[in-house]
Parts: C-alpha cells; structure tokens; sequence
C-alpha cells in the first residue's frame, strides 16, 4: 500500500496516519520528496481497510499494490484450472465447451424438442431457467423445482449435463439433486449471502459477471464462494451496462484476457444476453473462441416467436447448428476442441 | 406499444406478426407511411413480452409508451405518498428527515455515543448496519443479529426510530422484531426473492437504487414489493456508477425529480456512498434539500479513523451538528421541515 | 510515482526499468517487501509518459502521486481566482452568474425579445449560439457571424455581456470582436487546436466538460489553454453521459466540489443540457447554488415550440423570473450574491 | 415518428402539437386508446427537431422510427461499399486490411526500421501520427507537417499506403499531399467544423468512434463528411469509455455487427487504444476478423520502452510477425483475404 499525504499536510497528520499503521504491526519505508510526503506500507496489509484511510485527515491518494483476491489469483495458483464433471466432461484447458438451451423452461416437449436439436449439433450441456430473475413482477417467474426436475429427465434422456440458475439460498438441496452446474445470475452478483452458501455446495458454480461489475469485483465475487469452501469456479462474461444501447448490453471480449491474466479459473462468454440479438450470436461466439474463452452457453429455441421469455436472443435450432458448424471449423485453428 | 417492421420485411412475415398480437386480443391500428410499415397495439399489452417481438423476423423496432410500472405509478396515485411510523414521524410530503448513524454497529458504547450526538444535532432516525455487503470475504461482516438488538436497545433510550439493512430473507423475523424501516442496498435491488418476501412485511422498506440501475428498473423493483402486499416503499439515490473515479459513485442529482415525476413514492438521498468523501456531504445533503428530496441518510462516526467500515465518508459529530445547522437555516426556503 | 513490478518479473527486467528512470535523473526509493518489488520515483516526473512505462516488461502497475495540471491545480493558486470584466462584473468568489437567452441566435427580434426578458428577471449576461453543433447535418447550424453581432448589437442596448460558442479557431477574431466570454462546447473540450488557440486570445473562456471526460481530463484541457497563455477560464459542468437515458445526460452536481479542492479556477453549471427538460431546470439550478456553483447558464425562449433548437430544454420567460425569485430568495442562504 | 401524450394533457395541448405538425405539411394518424393519446406522424419529419417536440407542453414520448442517417444508411445503398486506392488496395468485400505502425513518427530512422518490418511481416499500410491529440499540453505534440513528409518517403521506398491523423482543417493541403487515407481522432469525431471540410477532400476517411459516441452518432459523424461531399468513409471502432479501467477503453466488438446492419459503409477495429495493452492486440485483432471486421489498425514499435508516446500497446515486430502468423492462418476460415 502506498500513501501519499496531501500538500498541506501537518506533520501531526502525518504522525497519526504512521502511528496508526505501526499499531496494526506494518512497517513503513519513506518515499517522500521534497515536494510531497509518501510512504509505502509493507506487511499483512489486508487487516486495513485501505479506503476507511481517507478517514485520516491529510491523507492524499492511498494506492493498493497487491490484488484483493487470493484463492481466485493466477498467483496463488500458476495453472490454468481446469473442472472435470462426474462423466468426465472438462471445462477449462484446450476444451470449449458450448452450453445451450431455452431461456426458460416451459414444459417436458419443449425441453425435449431444444435438447434433442443443441445434442445433435454438437452441445453437451443443457441449460434452461427454472428460477427466472425477471425485470417486472407481472413476468413469468419460471416453473420452479418442476422446472429442474423436467432439466435432469431430459438431461439424463440425452447424455448432457445441466446448468440452471440459482436465486436463492433456500434452493441448494434442489440444485445438489438435480443440477451439474449452479448458475449465479449477473444480478445477483454481489448477493453475499448467496455467495456464502455455494461455497458449501458439492457442485461447480457458474458465477456470471454483474452488469456493471468490474474484474476485480467479479474476482472478488468468486474469492467468496472459494474462501467458504467451494474452490470449482467457472466465471461467464454476459455484457456489462454502457451508454451504448444498440445491443442489450456491451459485450466486454477483452474481459476474457484480463481475467485470464489475473487469475487461473475458466472464463466463458454469454452471447445471448450480451447483444440481445440472435442475429448476432454466430459471429460473437467465434470472437469468443479467437480471444481464448473456454466456451460459451447460449439460448436456443425451437419456436422463438412464443418463447415465454428472451425470444429475441434465441437461436432456432437450424441457426444453432450453422454455428456449431462454423465453430467446429475455427476451433483447431484456435487450439481448442469442442467438448 | 409501437411496432415498426424492417425496411426489406415482407408480407407474410407482417402478417405473421398481426396474427400473433390479434391471438392476444389486442387491437391493431395502421400507422404505415408509402416507405416504412408501422402500427399501434391497443389493449392490454403488459401480457405481450416487447422485447420478446424481437424474435419475429422482419420487427425492426418496438415501442412501448406504457410504463411497466403500476402501484408505483403518479398515474396510479397522482397525490405524493406519505408514510408514516408508530410514533408519528412521518416521511414525504413537506417533511425533511434526516437518518444517521455509523456505517456499521460495532459495540454499544460506540453506537451509544453516537445516537447521543446524533440526536442531540435533531435526527430522530438511527441508522446502522449488523449485517454488512462487503466487496471482500475476508472484510468485517457485521454483528449479526446481535446489532439489530443494539441498535432497539439505543434507540429506545434516545428516542429514535431504526434503519437497518436486511441482505437475507431468512432474516425478515429479526428486522420486524427490532427495526423499524428495513433498508435493502444497492447490491440486493433485483434480489426478486429478497424483494418477494418484503412483500409480506409489516414494516416500509428503504429501497436504495442499484450501481447501475435506471430509473425504471429501480421503479420496477419498488413495483415488486407492492405488487407482492407492501404499499409502504422509500426510494433512495445513492449514487450510480459512471466513469469518473474521483467521487466513488456520481450522485444522480436529478433522479430525486425523475423519481417525483413518475411515482408517488417518497425519495431520499445518502450523500456518504454517492460520494464516498466526508468533505463533500454536508453540500450534498443541502443540494439534496434544494432539489425536493424527502430526506437523507448520512454516516456519523465519532472516531472515524478507526471505524470498522467506511470511515473515509463518516463525518465527525461536530461536522454533523454544523450540517444540521445548514440545514435548519436552509429548509423553510425551499418549502420543508425537519423530522 | 510508485511502480510496482509484475510478481514474477526477472531481476534484469526491474534492472532495465530502474536504469531507465535514472537516465532521467530521477531518484529511486526501493520500497519493496519479500513478496513484490515496489520503488517510489523521486524528481521531475513530467518528462516520463506513466502509461509508457507499460512497455517494458514486468511493470505490473503504475501509480502517478502528482497531479498532472499545474496552472489550474490548487496548489498553484490557492485562492478561489475572480475573474472580472470590463464592466466589473466578477465571477467566482461569493458571486453567482446567470448567464441566459436562447439556444440559437434566431433573428434580431427574437433575441431582443428575449434578451429585454432576462435582464428584467436579473441576469446581466445573454447567451445565444451563433455556431451550432448539430448533430445531424442537416439540421440548422446556425447564423454564424450575423449572429454574432446581433448579439453585441442587443447585450449592448440592454447593458448585458456575451458569452457564445466558438468551434473552430478560424472564427476567432469574430469572437475577439463581439463577444465577452468565448464557450468552449463539450464536443469540443479536447479539440487541442482550438485550445491552444484560445491560449492567445485577450477574453476569458468557458469551457464545458466533454461528455465523458473524467475531472483531470477537464482541468487538463483548462491546462492547456493557461499554458498557451490564457489563465482566465471558467469552468461549466454540463452533465455527462452515462446509462441513464430519461435525462438527457446525467447532471453531475459533486464535480463542483472536485473542481473546488483541485482548482482555483471558478465553476459553473448548465443544468439546461445537463436535464435535457426544462421542468426540471429551477431544481437544479436551487441544487447548482447549494453546492456552491459560481453560477449557471441557461436556455430561455419565448416560444420555445417554435425554438430552432432545444426547445424541450429552454424555460419560457416566466418560468425563469419564477426561478430568479426562487435563486434571490436563496442565495444568502449558501453565502452567495447575483450577479 | 410516434407521440405520446402524458396521461393528464388537455385537448387543447393536444391540438396545438397535432396543429405545429399539421403546418408542417405531416400527416397524423391517431393509435389512440381509451387510455392514452398517441399518434404517428407521416411525411418529411426530418425537417422536425424530434427532440424539440418535447417544448409542447402535454408531450410525454416522442420516438422516432426512421433513422436520422441517410447516406451512410444500408437502406440507402444495400450492397457493402468497397473502397479502392490508387494502387488497387481495396478496403472492404472479402479484404482484411492491416495498418500498422508507430503511434508518432520520431525521426527518419525510426520509421524506416519499424516500415520495413510491419512490410515484410505482410502490412501494406503505414500508420504513423505527425499531428497528436495529447492530453497534457506538456506531451511531445509530434513533428507536423515534417512527419508527413517522412511517412510519405518511406512508404514510398516500402511500396505503402499512408494513413495519419489530422486534427485541423487547416491542414487539409497537407494531407492531401503527402497521405492516402485522412484519419480523423475519437476526440474530434463531432469537431463539425473539420468534418465539413473533409467533405471536401480527394481522400479517404478513417473515422474513428468517439470515446462515447453511440452506433448512431458515429454514423451521423460519417454522414456529415458525405452530405459534404465525400462518401469514402472508413469507421474505426476503437473502444469506447466504461466503468472498467483495466483495460484503457472497452472495445465494443459488437459494434462491428451493429455498423454492418445499419450501414454500408467498412469497419475496421483499432485493438491497440481499445485494450492499451501490446498483450492483448494478438486476439483482439483475431476477434475481430471473427466478427468480420473488414480489418485492423494496429501501433507496432522496434523500441516501445523509448517510444515517444503509446510503448505500452505498441508491438515488438517479433509479435506482430507473429500475429500476421495468426491471421493469415485464421483468415480463410473466415472468408476473409489479408490485403
């Protein structure tokens, strides 16, 4: 941690800020000019609360120099990490793995239809929303438990592994039952008590970056599911918010490379609700798979007119398989394979 | 709602479109220009997901000119609600309040001191956190239950009503039992099942604005826990997140009036994590009074310095005490009184 | 500045940075623990480009402990600066402009019209845009120079100054010649050769902030005008973009007080732009004052409808003497006299 | 364009808006409800100010339905716009162009040796700044006209086009002279002024996204130089502004998606100021032949620690050798050819 004090610093402010960081067991190294006091602060910085420094009057500009997250860190652990599922499915390495399915689950044929078609076109992992985190409360909420249940019958029927999200804490023992992949929604990002919960879950969970989170937050946000106990993180990059409102959100691509230099878990891509256009999908997917993301999970529909939820962003399953198509086609020249 | 087809859309995927609205029994009107086909849908549309429209190939822009908003709606309640507590104090209207308090509840001869001041400086509201959202897991999290009994204990003594976040549904008992209004941060603002469950609870609720919530959306969230059984919602701003790092959020300013224009809801502003710098509060909170906020929520901590949390935009008691002299001086200009 | 090398970074790589910096005369302080290398950089840090010091390998983060303005820093002048005109009106200091009139120079008789307006309710300066940057081309771009001097024409009968934008450093003897306050607009706030342009002009210049400029951004591009010779600027917060669409840009009242701790240069607010509706420009002009603002600027039209541009922003005479009473009733209040 | 009006105006501030429209020579259509009054508007709209409409008291929603662009519009000139140079180059169609280069020219030597390189690795563009947008007045503000001389002469010997920045219409015979594609800077892109005399120019344009320049305000930059006149108009996507600073702009891959639906006209992606990171130009540049970019630009330098300006996201020509490696590879399996 570094310090700088304000020009009109008194040397009694500046005494209380050091006398108080010697308290605390750090030890101070002077880097003051002539112009301006600064000194660097070394030890076991993560006991202060670098921000409540301002509290001190005098106190200029206070600069972190380590990084917040520990377990996450590409430092605590050099290698890439890499999740293998009970059927022996990986994510992370040179795997890219393509999740697919409905936005919602709506009833036992449509899953059906959907599943059939993403696993003959290549995907082997099922995704489909139970618990729906909707905008307005007159939308529909999502099937429930029955949703899940209908997601590992289908699942099960067709070889795949499922991902859903979860909203709430109270649902775990469901999602332990039914569930391969626990997904934690961009909205609930920062739900710390949820957060809390997962890091006791058997399961690996899929921690989507908040709408306006950046790395170190969303990094932040998976150091809370590892430090309570649950080290088998897969982070999903869906778009953050900016002015830009041509597309639903902004799809963040360097995202990809900046967690993959700051840390060692897998990164996927969310095409779907980035640009909130299936016309898009195709072509944003490949872009993923060029910058090095581990895979990507997007919405499929077979009747996107009357999907009950996210029609625009779907993929009939025809589209879906032009583009596994293609993606079958890029992935050596990016050293990846599907899986 | 307003549809706009694609320039190239053809008959049949127009007609395609006119079908589907008609099944729903709403009504079409023709807007087309001899260049660009256009039409209204009359009737109720809240059933018809306008985003979802999207996925009709050849729709090239919908619009909606309903606000999704119902129980929040100035439409729905044109006079300026009101809400008012056992004790009489009442928020909106032509009342100022004033909530303060430290960030976090840490002892009882800490919250004790403070509540004294506070009280003494004329707030009648007692603000502090026993369960804390903290961007690291490895940072104070709070007392627990053990602070929301704290914080009835003082405040009883000093005569004041209780603010206090709630991160959990699990916790709703404990926040009926001991506090008085039930404030959910900005982090939790599309926490639906948290939203859901204040439904059902007898107390108003602090809606804080999320990072990057728009107004609507934040609308919307208020609208949920109406929608669910409780009429008796706050709203407040608390800065968004932009990109100008110099203020830790950037307070929103005029979303006290959007706010006023669109809803009957009372609003509120907490200068302390809009910008995130004691220095700035006191001309915050006046600029807050001078646009026609109902009231504000401000961190107080006797010894900041050493506070667990967020010391860097606590002010000192004296510092408050000369706020509140601002204050007093500066509400009969602009048509408020202080509660 | 502070460099902190990469985790893994080599002893010959932090050898060539150091030796790097030193070639510079500048003085090294290794404040490193066992975990990082970390060294201050002591001496004229100006001739270094920070973001360059990237390029060398094992640099993992770079932080400038100095402000990078000089003449617009406050601890270059420490006082507020007044800045005065010919007709001794002052800006800054325990005075507030208004500076008002019509978005575009329209005709001789709309802006005596407006101008005769104005100056009844109190305001001693008349804006009016005689170069307008539209964003279409095809819409009015303004009367130019014609403008220009029906504006003295008028500000003169009325006893009033001229602020107006200027947008190319061509025009610039037409400014010298009829105007009293050239405006910067914020598209272009870093239009570098306008800037250095303005360095040598005789009048003061008001320089709105870019839509997305950070604070230092805008005080560096006051920066650049003082170092080309022109000290006298004034500063006009505008609002800046952010997602929030139902204002026009988002008002950002707290970069008032930011600009009053860096600088001593005088600030002022267009809550007219910053809204995008004139419903709510005597709010926030009430909020512009109680921060501390040295004044604002807003648009006036007698028949807004038929205005040529900016209608939905611009206060009809009436509304702006209601808020010229409202501002005279307040402005003791916060310390301040109109000017 | 569609308008609403607010739930509670009168009939007569609804026929003072259906009368200023009707004057117009407009035609109105009513899509009225019981519940609220709306309107389509059919005709020449582009001679209203939609914005302006708002200045109608009793106004609550005005959307256009047209885009504003004509020119630059895909439903002006269906097929993609393929832009040729003298030499035959083409930019745009199945053509993956790369620039590349230093950020400034710094001397004759410098050039020549980074020429070479980027030549031999394959570029046929060269990129260097004579003119540079620097936000401190205290930066190196490039060689002038003296470095357009230089690029002329080693593209020249190289067999290279010339692309470079101009940020003045002063110097547009320069250009003229000495340079085959006139790059114009996100910070200039709504300088108006130069894109009106760029509308005169003989030359190419290479119009970059302003750091928050929505899809539609960029393509209504390019539409102002081609109402002026010239219609070879090349985009650059080259990130724009965010919350998140660990990259230096986000660069917004899917604007690449937008601009192709809207418009006719070539993107190209400028990776280098998106990410600020040499790191990561590699995949960003393969992300953007994925998406179908018609091609980068990218700043290469033999000696980035002592570049003058922009080392940090400078390539060594050993990487960018490398990275045409990449791309030559990944090309075909995008339908694209490196031109």
């Amino acid at each position: 941690m570094i310090i700088r004090m304000k020009d009109f610093a008194t040397k009694d402010e500046i005494q209380k800020v050091v006398n108080y960081l010697k308290s605390k067991n750090l030890e101070i190294k002077d880097v003051s000019s002539d112009k301006v006091t600064i000194f660097g602060v070394i030890g076991d910085t993560t006991q202060v609360d670098y921000h409540g420094l301002y509290a001190f009057s005098g106190v200029g500009q206070v600069t972190r120099v380590m990084t917040p997250f520990k377990k996450a860190s590409r430092a605590f652990h050099e290698a890439d990490t890499v999740i293998e599922f009970p059927n022996g499915l990986k994510i992370g390495g040179d795997n890219f793995v393509v999740m697919a399915g409905p936005c919602s689950v709506e009833n036992e044929e449509q899953l059906r239809i959907i599943a059939h078609e993403v696993k003959a076109s290549g995907s082997n992992f099922l995704r489909g929303g139970a618990y729906k985190p909707r905008t307005s409360p007159y939308s529909y909420q999502g099937m429930g438990v029955e949703g899940l249940k209908l997601l590992r019958k289908v699942a099960d029927e067709e070889n795949m592994l499922v991902v859903s999200e979860m909203m709430s804490a109270d649902a775990l023992d469901e999602f332990e039952a039914y569930v391969d992949l626990i997904q934690i929604g961009a909205r609930n990002m920062q739900n710390y008590d949820l957060l809390k919960a997962l890091g006791k879950s058997t399961k690996p969970i899929l921690l989507k970056r908040g709408l306006s989170a950046t790395i170190e937050e969303w990094l932040m946000a998976a150091e809370y599911i590892m430090a309570y106990g649950n080290e088998r993180v897969i982070l999903c990059e869906r778009g953050i918010r900016t002015f830009e409102t041509y597309t639903r959100n902004t799809l963040d691509i360097s995202s990809v490379l900046s967690v993959k230099e700051l840390s060692h878990l897998p990164v996927i891509v969310d095409p779907s609700h980035a640009a909130g256009k299936w016309q898009m999908i195709d072509k944003l997917s490949l872009a993923s798979l060029a910058v090095g993301a581990d895979g990507i999970i997007v919405e499929v529909h077979h009747d996107p007119e009357h999907a009950m939820s996210d029609g625009a962003q779907s993929l009939k399953p025809k589209k879906f398989d032009e583009m596994m198509d293609h993606i079958r086609t890029a992935a050596p020249v990016f050293g990846k394979k599907i899986v």
